[in-house]
């Protein structure tokens, strides 16, 4: 990068990290050597430390701090955040990811808490209410003017993974009876741009959306025209109770930069934009890949192990019970292993190749989900297909696992076992593969959280019970 | 949404969807009554059918085209992809998926493919330069002028993961001589801005970036005021053998709608647009999402079942390796598994939820390296964390599957055995579980893809190896 470079940011990133470093040398001296006199001169120190730590990062920008406060450890992460003014740990804190903001809200004392937010706007209070205590949120709101308290009442009310929560106010609509000359006079008495600027929406009388102009069209207009002659009329829009998803799609879709949302008569509430849409495309699929691997949330890399295993422990419940049915699946056959233990050994085989490709299967489907791919009526020819896929991996991988037990246990029948057992499997983890999350998308659950734990209690079970079974049909006297 | 809104689309797609439905239909009386009479009629009504439908082909935006095609099953797809001008195919190749993409090019004739190309812009062409046989973009860029085909090639030249891959033709520069008032006579005379600007960007004589003026600040100064005076002269600007991912994060993190691209000498050669980030950030989630399942890349949920088939194999052959590793370590304890089958019943729980915290651990890291949350320094702050949790889930977890095997079995020796395997199984997965990925991406490789498959390999075979190890030693005679 240019003026403020990537390297420059790595150097002073990196700058901080070493005064944190000082900083805890400094306090393990002190610890070590509770002298007077040594503790006056490290606290001396330790004091200036503090001060080129405050000094390198007011300089840098809300976001790098987030970054920053991101990354650190618990005990760094803390010293930062009390050693930043309450303006750049206000914007720090709209930055940070929602985990560690979560984390630094719950240790900040009542007073600076309030501090920092009344640094923000409505907007950037708004995207915070949400992390923050209501009665702080409430004590802030306060001191705001009356529109925007209404604001922040209006979009709190609706549901958090709604089209209202990514929009911003918008501060600068055109009216249907301006000129292009009025327009860009309205623009210079209020001297810039809102943030994230493409266009200025045009409403009528009643604040009713009725266009959009670009920027561009109002510097290349006749001054004398009016907006309602250039304005563009066919603008998507969107409701406060949309789905946030829906519109990150129409945006990927339709390359957008700002929307208008509007309200059952067509008025003008809000507009979205671009960088609300790159957090939420960014939030929303890092949510997914850890819902498949049986995470509730993202989780604060840094975050008190106890709170870490509460996140964790929900699906691990889940999954230990189905592993303990599993469990029981082989116990109906113990008499089969006694008689013959090679089933003990190559059983997991089986299982686990079963588990392997239906979670394959899984991850492609939730994503096809996730992406509008899978519309009703494409889910037979995705089943079909599927299952050719199993027919087909069943024929080649069945083929080499039978060869594999009937290299080590030199017996036929057992690999023909196995061999079977691993098609078998594979057809059911096909099925389950397919069926299962678009099931769960069909009754409005979400088809990464759970998918995953389903199949490979189906894998698991079937495959210790098709392996044992036909080991006990064609291979062990009865 | 408004005027193209959602339910107009989704009608019109569901409309188009009847249309082939009645195709199908078509087809299939035409296959059963092969009279010569009702084969007429019935050639007439298909004829009629198909102009209907490149009538509603016809009005759809090119991306609703595009995602149409990305979900039909083959066979519709193929009909529809047939019915398409060549204009509006050019675009719909454009946007839809890379996997889909791939396929559609595949099959469609070397004339038409030159044709739909021919419809395209330079930068449309370089976009789709990876997937069209090189003669072919050749024969079509020897049709550009001598700049578009320069451009093409120099693209062409960086990576597939370079920011030179997300970045257009930058069509509209200023130059740092002008005044306000040039710089809207430009636009004037040009007579529109390109697609996504929000800026323009400043440069020397030497075609050197010198800086950006917002379009909101040329509607706003004074006509007579140099650019130079008005513009802003700390741009973030990329190199084009950047990573696309450091463009992405800079995107997300300090809210940018486009970026200039610069060369070692500090020239403009391009610029990046919030739509071309947004398309990346979505990609590349998925790709990530994907790699943990263990495939190599994203897949068109239709493909031909071999071509499905091809694309899961690498990993599964990896697991299945693993899978007889850990069949074998078994194999070493039949002798304490024939005289004590109940451990051949228990041993799947150890292996099971050690590779499902494991996994928990590992998605987790993977997320932190891709977000940069987990930077050098950090790992041993993580290690120690997780090892905690580790323990809190071992000492939890342990017992209640201790428990489960004395209650079932009625033996508390086997009930302790079974919960220290559990508790070392998971200590053993968090280390392995953030050493793996931080390693391969230290080693840069993608540590998405390939540290699931090893967490499992190592939480199997151990999960068996303590287990039945410990059980050997306490429970069974030698």
């Amino acid at each position: 990068m240019n003026d403020t470079s990537d390297v420059d940011l790595q150097t002073s990133a990196q700058d901080i990290r070493t005064v944190l470093e000082r900083h805890r040398l400094l306090e393990n001296l002190a610890r070590q050597q509770p002298t007077e006199k040594a503790g006056l001169l490290e606290s001396l120190q330790h004091r200036q430390n503090l001060v080129e730590l405050e000094r390198r990062l007011a300089v840098l920008h809300p976001a790098d701090v987030a970054h920053l406060l991101d990354s650190l450890p618990a005990e760094d992460r803390r010293l930062v955040w009390t050693q930043l003014s309450p303006g750049l740990a206000g914007q720090a804190l709209v930055e940070v990811s929602v985990e560690v903001r979560d984390a630094l809200v719950a240790e900040t004392p009542r007073e600076r808490l309030l501090a920092l937010l009344r640094e923000l706007d409505a907007d950037d209070l708004r995207y915070l209410a949400d992390s923050v205590p209501p009665d702080v949120v409430a004590e802030v709101a306060s001191a705001l003017d009356q529109t925007d308290r209404r604001w922040l009442e209006q979009v709190q009310a609706y549901e958090e993974d709604s089209a209202a929560r990514l929009m911003m106010q918008d501060e600068l609509s055109l009216r249907d009876a301006f000129t292009v000359g009025d327009a860009i006079a309205l623009i210079r008495q209020r001297g810039s741009l809102p943030a994230q600027t493409d266009r200025l929406f045009v409403v009528d009388s009643r604040n009713v959306l009725i266009g959009a102009v670009g920027l561009g069209v109002l510097l290349v207009a006749d001054g004398s025209s009016p907006v309602t002659r250039v304005m563009d009329a066919s603008v998507r829009s969107f409701r406060p109770s949309d789905q946030a998803s829906t519109v990150a799609k129409a945006f990927e879709r339709y390359d957008l930069l700002s929307a208008p949302v509007v309200d059952d008569r067509g008025k003008l509430v809000g507009r979205v934009t671009a960088d609300a849409v790159v957090d939420f495309i960014r939030t929303s699929s890092a949510n997914e890949a850890l819902a498949l691997a049986g995470l509730r949330k993202a989780e604060d890399v840094f975050a008190p192990a106890v709170d870490s295993a509460r996140n964790r422990w929900p699906w691990l419940a889940v999954n230990l019970a189905t592993a303990f049915v599993a469990s029981r699946v082989i116990g109906a056959f113990e008499h089969a292993i006694h008689q013959l233990v090679a089933l003990a050994t190559l059983m997991p085989i089986v299982a686990s190749i079963g588990g392997n490709t239906g979670n394959q299967t899984v991850a492609l489907v939730v994503r096809g989900i996730a992406v509008d791919q899978i519309r009703p009526g494409a889910e037979w020819h995705l089943l079909r297909k599927e299952l050719t896929v199993s027919l087909l991996n069943g024929a080649v991988w069945g083929t080499l696992v039978g060869a594999f037990a009937t290299a080590v246990y030199h017996s036929l029948p057992l690999g023909l076992v196995m061999a079977a057992a691993v098609l078998l499997n594979l057809v059911i983890a096909a099925v389950v593969g397919v069926v299962v999350p678009i099931a769960l998308s069909r009754l409005d659950r979400d088809p990464a959280q759970g998918s995953s734990v389903v199949l490979t209690f189906v894998t698991d079970s079937m495959g210790f019970f098709l392996f044992l079974g036909l080991a006990s049909a064609f291979l062990v006297g009865g």
